[in-house]
């Protein structure tokens, strides 16, 4: 099953993709309807106005999540390949909502930024409330999978030791277009007009989703429509010599097999 | 002018807290208060329900800010003290809305951490929308002052090169007990179980609250209700040798000069 937050004349709602049209759950976006503790049966017997697939506009998968959790390196062969250890615990930062974008909307390039960079990652959408979860609570937690892709301002992310700066520019981090709930992700890819610069398999995690939900439950209380950014793998412009970045008219495809797959344009800010 | 959000028996209200009473506001809360872009006159001239000073329940300031930005070492003598040089920009991290509580309710002690130490910041609460604002722009952005205490659990702070996880521990960060309009910050101080522990003035920030409002702003907009906590002074626990932690029933007490005063008991997760 399929679910997303699509745009519509009267507003935002949430969606159930089907093979012929999406179909409207009753919700203004997707958040609002995985806080419904019933939303697996009521998004199968959905049967609300249906919108054909061809013209539909998809906003930010949850347009304002509570918490956006991101994870740094947490590709295992991409790091024993660069000689480091594999980290004990995730390394963990934050994301704010209005850094969201949709699956084919424009990525606003940060202004004042030289070093835009590319980070195709997993995406984990939280299904339920969760606390001190272990590894089976936080697995039945998790609403399912979708496509992000952690647009990063390298020369702001190392302006200090924090991160932050660099991860959470307005509107610069696709998110979606659905979230799969019944689907093992596979192999993730992403390219740069029409160059595949990252291809790695999703199962080389360090840190799985399960994971990730356990640990962080142990910190703060996971809820509905809450989003894990799992960590990009190798293939980071930043890396490359020469450093290859994005600019304005850059196409960033970025797909994960049995997923889905955004595609966004660089555009500088209006 | 003191505004603050405070918990009645109908749920929580915004309130203008005077000599002699807190006015409400007709507002849920201080963040949907300050939404309103002639909150400075509505602040003034309300004449709600009233309650008396004495028994005032205050409930974190702003209960859910879109976004609490967090600064890294923003102390100049601290900093100079250290050997180091004065940072270029600040070091931002984030915080999520489910850390924070009220001004005297209890802290509760980060589970699983044996190093739950004190910082003592200087609150900046943002009044207005803000995006790309010169400092003049920022500090007309800025609705006031509060107090904040960035109780952090250090060996998660440093379990990776990214702090957040030592920062946003469910209720562990006390914001209030109010906003002060109209007032000059002085002196912050922190107290543990009666030791003054902290002692600083808060015009030796680096990067100060307008300064920090434009630098966030070229980022992401700035909403109002947005926390900006503007970095702790030197004598942390963690720096101490020995070292010095906050353990169950610690009494904390954080002030500044000016703005207010929080005073909370460190208990363990029920």
């Amino acid at each position: 099953m399929k679910l997303a937050t699509i745009r519509t004349a009267s507003g935002t709602a949430a969606v159930r993709v089907d093979e012929d049209a999406a179909v409207e759950l009753g919700a203004v976006d997707l958040g609002a309807f995985l806080a419904r503790p019933d939303w697996r049966n009521a998004a199968q017997t959905a049967d609300g106005p249906r919108h054909e697939l061809a013209g539909l506009d998809y906003a930010p998968l949850v347009p304002s999540p509570e918490k956006i959790f991101c994870v740094g390196l947490n590709y295992r062969t991409h790091i024993l390949e660069m000689g480091r250890e594999l980290p004990q615990y995730p390394a963990l930062f934050a994301k704010f909502a209005r850094a969201l974008v949709g699956a084919y909307d424009p990525v606003v390039l940060p202004a004042g930024s030289e070093q835009v960079d590319w980070e195709a990652e997993l995406g984990v959408v939280v299904g339920a409330e969760v606390r001190h979860a272990d590894r089976e609570q936080a697995a039945a937690a998790i609403a399912g999978y979708t496509v992000v892709n952690d647009v990063t301002a390298r020369d702001f992310q190392y302006r200090s030791v924090e991160w932050l700066q660099g991860k959470t520019f307005e509107r610069s981090t696709p998110v979606g277009p659905w979230l799969v709930t019944d689907a093992e992700p596979g192999e993730i890819s992403c390219e740069v007009d029409g160059d595949t610069v990252q291809q790695a398999d999703t199962a080389d995690l360090v840190f799985d989703a399960a994971a990730l939900v356990s640990y962080i439950s142990q910190i703060i209380t996971l809820v509905p429509g809450d989003i894990i950014a799992t960590g990009t793998p190798g293939g980071v412009g930043h890396a490359r010599k020469p450093a290859r970045y994005l600019a304005e008219g850059s196409k960033l495809v970025t797909r994960i097999e049995g997923v889905g797959g955004l595609s966004n344009t660089l555009i500088k800010e209006q």
